[in-house]
């Protein structure tokens, strides 16, 4: 059977330390550095000739230096005769760019998934894609994991009364049905409309969220502003407390200072994307998904050792 | 005819207005800006359908945003429906990765040439590669223009005497030679050599320079090393007056300090890349490959009218 092989690059290598723990083998040998003049160069300091070679390297920010060591890692890898590099992106960035929402916008997400098929990625995994789609835009097979059952184990095992999920808007809600089903609570909808042109957006709350527990769940918390200001309407609605939930803690800007100026109990995250020092706070709760990643490796080592789809 | 549109992201913004100047059109009216995050975001503000668009940005430091604004640019130019583009990049970073020079390696030039191909460019204009094989890294045009003529246009107009231009190693003979040939002068050649393992490297020069004012000439100059021992060893050997010049001024790390301590008289770049504030010093000399830029530009746009190369 061909090796199995575990690399990262400066993304996330903590999280690749536990994924390479979870799946019992040791953190490849390889480093990526930069020249005196910033390019980037990848030393890979052992053989991975014939080998199955996972690596994990969420595209957080900086997200051009991370998606630039990711390809030319694969090219790395390619070049030295991996038999199938297996790229793993718990984090997808550019995912927001995902169509035309103005005339002549990019599709940046469609462009990053052919940079990494240019690279020589054979397959990917990756979680909680901000819209489904982005799957269709790789010819490579794509095993898409879930940050759900991680929170949902999490706030079950809370014991919380009498809790509602809400989804901050219309495009969460399929997202909330789940956390809701494994919580076995009801939904809620925080409906953003504008009345006219240049008035305030008024937050409309569809469904029971009075004397509830509410849990907002998103995929992605950047700046915080949707988050923050869904979980004051709510307190301001009636419930009796708020927490949140997302998998991708991007919180960028402001964030962190509106997470902590906000009626948010608990905002509970996970390990996707690392937490610098200066964005670690008290309310924060951070669930690693290195066991579920580590699981999704092995049985895609299995697969392909078994379809033997690269001999 | 279809309408030449020149446009460029942020590497380098003053370059881009000269060519535009040059060629008689405004600057198209698009920007590269950040979301929060640091993601790139493109905002292409005016038509380029069925336009023969001209995108400038070397791709020099920060080397992985420039090389990202460029890729995600020429994407939202494709889905815009221009009809051609060419994709213009003075100083062609990451140039130096261009074969295996380790086991493991890997081929990063290659790599930057699928990328841009992926993204959808038609075509390539260049200037000065570090090595002239990137050309054939491409599947797609690539017209690559030569510093040379410029910088002896400077050094022949200086009216200096008795003149020898060095290339400071071997692989830089070829370009010696043509500066040599504009100037009428010889050529030396610094041929350094390591007597043994551990042993500090020996510069011996080839070539007759006492009482000669040398020329040193390269493509790059990065941190500036190469360049300021071999002036160093030049007047030792008994050379008259030392000037350098290159086409490409990285000058990263250390370069500047460098420079100023050491026996060069005066450094000669061009404008492929900006020179941040802090790298202006006297002794360097700043010349403009607008011109040629431009005219390479027009002759293209010339070209693609006639043979319709994409109708
Ligand atoms: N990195 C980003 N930060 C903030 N907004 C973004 C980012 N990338 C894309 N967008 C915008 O987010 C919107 C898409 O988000 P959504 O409607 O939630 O799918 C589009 O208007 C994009 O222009
Ligand atoms: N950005 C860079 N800065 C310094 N050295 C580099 C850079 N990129 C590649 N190299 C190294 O430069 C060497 C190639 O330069 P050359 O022999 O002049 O073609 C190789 O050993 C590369 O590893």
């Amino acid at each position: 059977d061909p090796k199995l092989k575990v690399f990262t690059c400066n993304a996330n290598r903590q999280l690749a330390k536990e994924i390479a723990e979870h799946i019992g083998v040791p953190l490849g040998n390889a480093e990526a550095v930069r020249f005196s003049d910033g390019e980037c160069q990848i030393k890979l300091n052992e053989s991975v000739r014939g080998c199955d070679v996972f690596v994990i390297q969420p595209t957080c920010a900086p997200v051009n230096e991370h998606l630039m060591e990711l390809l030319v890692m694969v090219d790395a890898l390619k070049r030295a005769s991996a038999k199938s590099i297996n790229v793993v992106i718990p984090y997808y960035g550019y995912a927001r760019q995902d169509r035309k929402a103005r005339a002549r916008d990019p599709i940046t997400a469609k462009l990053v998934a052919n940079l990494i098929e240019t690279a020589g990625a054979h397959r990917v995994i990756t979680m909680d894609l901000h819209a489904t789609q982005i799957q269709g835009f790789f010819d490579i097979p794509v095993d898409h994991l879930l940050g759900v059952p991680i929170l949902g184990k999490y706030f079950s095992e809370k014991g919380l009364q009498d809790i509602v999920v809400v989804s901050p808007d219309h495009g969460g809600v399929t997202r909330a049905r789940k956390l809701a089903e494994r919580l076995e609570a009801p939904i809620a909808i925080i409906d953003k409309r504008r009345p006219e042109p240049n008035v305030a957006e008024v937050m409309n709350i569809v469904g029971n969220i009075e004397g509830r527990t509410a849990i907002i769940i998103d995929d992605i918390i950047d700046t915080a502003g949707t988050i923050t200001l869904a979980a004051n309407a709510l307190v301001e609605a009636g419930a009796r407390d708020v927490y949140a939930c997302c998998t991708h803690p991007v919180l960028s800007g402001p964030a962190i200072q509106r997470i902590n100026d906000s009626k948010i109990r608990e905002l509970v995250v996970t390990n996707t994307i690392p937490l610098s020092q200066d964005r670690i706070i008290d309310k924060i709760k951070v669930l690693s998904v290195a066991p579920i990643i580590g699981e999704a490796i092995i049985r895609v080592h299995e697969e392909l050792s078994v379809s033997k789809l690269f001999d």
